[in-house]
């Protein structure tokens, strides 16, 4: 048996994201001016031996050290 | 007003996942033995004029067209 989570990253309100505005601009170029906004973000599936200790502060510590950019990356996590 | 969607792109099953993989094994190495394994995928928040015609359907055009590559990925809609 296995635990699982997903992590979430998303960059912080104000850091620029490149990303977004091409594929907004994109979007517009083929013809779609229904869109106002795009913003990216990528997210992380974990799965976690069930028997693991503490795997909620696990999953936090991971996501600071590994799996986000704390100064310019907020993330969330949710249990699947 | 706006209507917000998330849409999710994730590897199909059987496509290799580098990021994912790499990220495995730097956990391992930083001592964190109780992943069994990570996946990555991204994500984009669509926020669409409200009056916007058939905006579901646009949505899978463009998730389909744009924000994935259909030959080794899968999108899902969510309505925020």
């Amino acid at each position: 048996m296995s635990s699982k989570k997903t992590v979430f990253v998303r960059l912080k309100e104000g850091v620029l994201d490149p990303q977004g505005v091409t594929i907004h601009k994109s979007l517009k170029q083929m013809g779609y001016d229904d869109f106002v906004s795009v913003k990216s973000g990528k997210f992380f599936e974990l799965e976690i031996k069930a028997d693991a200790d503490n795997i909620d502060q696990m999953v936090n510590e991971v996501s600071e050290k590994l799996l986000s950019n704390p100064v310019i990356e907020n993330f969330t996590v949710e249990k699947n």
